[in-house]
């Protein structure tokens, strides 16, 4: 079953949360279900952007001639990946050829082949979105990822998204639980502006959460590739 | 049996390696068994700070003191944590209060209750500290440690460093890797130049990690207290 490819890029390492620093490869699908606010790859879903039907079996090629032989792990991101039945067959691909599969999804959708993810990051949006959680879907999916290597994921930009993390967490307590910076600015130019005001960010994030005996358990985390590329792409 | 202790500080969040971004508590011992040319923390060993000797109940309430409600996870940092007896019975008593504790050390002395710690670095230095590392030592360590949650971690200078690193994860290919930027200045002031160098210093360890197949399941990170807070200490 073909899937919408926007792009294949790497190795890279994730700059974002539960394997932070991982070498890995991209495959980033097309299509979303939301369109969140400040969403920094709106380019998947807006119609600025262009999507190549491929199967399973191309994408696994393209992966190796890109990649060669410099990576064992692949993210599948987008958009919303859990849209496409047919990324089961290239996760099964791909552990064929002995690469883990990281994917992150907003938990709108469910795919049976997320069961067979290695690490499955879950990134309900807080209100700053725009966005409205369904709690009745998240609930399913974090019942059906009882015993996944999954964690959950909240980008924050304000107080009241703040909050909703908090809500989240002791929703689900026994899921390993990630604050993200948010970046408030996915197309400026000016990098070292852009540093700036995300270090800033991150810090006012570290200090409201040391704060919150909510968060005692939590990992407080930055997007390390925008500290590194600013918004390239690709990178 | 008393601890040497520089500085309990916290809660703050964990910059470097395997909790990268969890909040934490800190505890750090006086005293290390090395002295390498570019050791961020050298007041614990070179005469230059003030240590106060300890019992591990006493730390505990300070902990509590200092942290109140909000923390569920210390680390103890040195210098060579592991230089110190006494730090058994302090791990106990942070278990018997609910909390996780993380140790990091170069692998060079062991300690039984070493193998009690949530989160073990072993971070032996490259040849960019002047130290040399006892190979028959590390492997009784990690040997040792075989059944902990333990990682290794190497901080990378040049490339003389990375080739030591590929060394020891070939040498070790079980255990989990990480890579990390050193910091070429630990005394500056200037922060916004300081940060500018560590994302320069970071980019160019994330492309020679993508080049190398040995790297292809490490983890590459920076060290993000650097860069929030620069070289300002007990933050
Ligand atoms: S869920 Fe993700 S990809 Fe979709 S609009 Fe929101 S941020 Fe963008
Ligand atoms: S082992 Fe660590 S504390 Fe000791 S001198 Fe080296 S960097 Fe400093």
């Amino acid at each position: 079953m073909k899937i919408p490819v926007m792009e294949v890029f790497g190795p890279t390492i994730q700059g974002e949360g539960m394997v932070m620093g991982q070498k890995t490869m991209f495959v980033r699908t097309a299509g979303c279900d939301y369109s969140c606010a400040w969403c920094d790859s709106s380019f998947t879903w807006d119609g600025t952007g262009k999507s190549v039907s491929k199967q399973p079996q191309e994408i696994i090629e393209e992966l190796r001639q890109i990649g060669g032989e410099s990576f064992s792990h692949v993210t599948i991101s987008g958009g919303n990946p859990a849209l496409h039945k047919g990324i089961g067959e290239l996760v099964d691909l791909c552990h064929q050829n002995g690469w883990k599969v990281a994917v992150e999804t907003q938990g709108s959708m469910w795919q049976e082949w997320l069961r067979n993810i290695d690490d499955i990051t879950i990134s309900p949006k807080p209100p700053s979105s725009g966005m409205k959680t369904d709690f009745g879907k998240l609930d399913f999916f974090m019942e059906n990822l009882a015993d996944a290597n999954a964690s959950l994921k909240v980008v924050i930009f304000d107080e009241e998204d703040f909050k909703y993390a908090e809500d989240v967490h002791l929703r689900y307590p026994m899921v390993p639980f990630f604050l993200q910076t948010g970046n408030s600015d996915t197309v400026t130019t000016d990098d070292a502006r852009l540093v700036q005001d995300l270090l800033e960010r991150y810090e006012w994030l570290i200090d409201i959460s040391v704060n919150s005996t909510i968060m005692n358990d939590a990992k407080v985390l930055p997007q390390l590739h925008t500290l590194v590329w600013g918004n390239k792409r690709g990178v």
